[in-house]
């Protein structure tokens, strides 16, 4: 990993991605969509996109580690081609564009924060779908906040991720 | 770091944790564990385990790193042989098991968020019990919210954690 | 990146590091920096520092990764002469010390959470002024939390970040 004189060449490097959504209202219709995969039967969240926020929690660590701006900067209000995309359709588009940018991804970490859904029996198939969406390894975990915090009062869901990529000099 | 093709090989794995956990009811004889070190005379965190943030989102965040699941689905209620184990042993478990899948622990580093206890002082006693804990460096450092949120206002304890960890080719 | 028997050598390492400030009171005279800028006409931050949530963030990120405590050790109130300096010179401090302490710096990546300000706009301008401080890459994305929790309710600002080191073998 070392040129001449000892200095580190190209090294890899990490980002950092949040994302919360608020919980739909009460009696509001709304599908949950998280990690990529629809959850039928548990409340929505709210938002302009499906909300996905482990999605895009992602995709804003993979813009991060690049450099390249930030969810709203490459699929906000000046690319109203990307409203209403899913969470997974941005994750992969963040993806090429990261790769288009001369980057490889090593690999993204998601945590999701919340009380519900309960994320453990379908953690191996969030990752896959994430995985898929990103064409790189996505992993997924989960906590929840002991009841306290915005997570905790139910009030919404976050999410957490980190990255790491590296320039590919080819 | 690069092979024939300029394509990067072997890159290192970042992962992510956090945990929050409340303090303890006023009046409830409860003991406070953090970063591995008993806290004489501090108001404990609640919680069916030692309630030790900093020792749960480590090992989070090398589960997370190495997609081996999360706390929860290491030893949640399917490990009930695990109810009970202090947060320093859950980590060195999380390290132990994180080599067994083919991986080297870079480092760990834990960032508590809180008002109180003040760490500074046993900065490096936590650091040296956590990195004993799991075999590598952990790195521990402290900050507040300035009176704001679950943390700010003494409602509960965060932490925030991130780690590396390399596949062996050996 | 293998040496003989193919564990890995000299591994980068990761950092994390969070800063949250409340903002002034209504009335209050205050100027707001963020990211090293001043922000004219918005309402400042309030702190006994210039609550630069973004620079200290980035701060305590490498300090985290390198194990060489955190902003509350490093400039605290045992260091007096630090009292009033900027989030920026705070930021080349430490930047300073990590590379003193014969660590290499790869890269920084910072988040700042909050509806105000809008940095979009800045982003570059934030990104060029945190990279000078640092002598590295420090990249600068923001997100917001749909109305929930500390920032989601105007009460404060919040900055994420995570760093990536690497002891240099000269
Ligand atoms: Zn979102
Ligand atoms: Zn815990
Ligand atoms: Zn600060």
């Amino acid at each position: 990993m070392s040129a001449h004189g000892g200095r580190p060449t190209n090294l890899p490097r990490t980002g950092i991605g949040t994302d919360v959504h608020a919980f739909a209202p009460e009696g509001q219709e709304r599908d949950l969509w998280l990690a990529g995969l629809h959850w039928p039967g548990e409340r929505g969240l709210a938002g302009h996109s499906d909300a996905d926020v482990a999605a895009h929690a992602a995709a804003d660590a993979l813009f991060s580690a690049s450099g390249l701006g930030d969810l709203g900067s490459n699929f906000g209000t000046s690319a109203p081609e990307w409203a209403g995309a899913s969470g997974a359709s941005l994750l992969a588009e963040a993806a090429r564009r990261v790769r288009a940018a001369g980057f490889e991804i090593g690999n993204v970490a998601v945590q999701v924060i919340g009380n519900r859904p309960r994320l453990g029996p379908r953690r191996a198939e969030g990752e896959a779908a994430l995985s898929a969406a990103a064409g790189a390894s996505v992993t997924l975990t989960a906590t929840t906040t002991d009841g306290l915090g915005l997570t905790g009062r139910g009030e919404g869901v976050a999410a957490l991720a980190t990255a790491l990529v590296v320039r590919v000099d080819g």
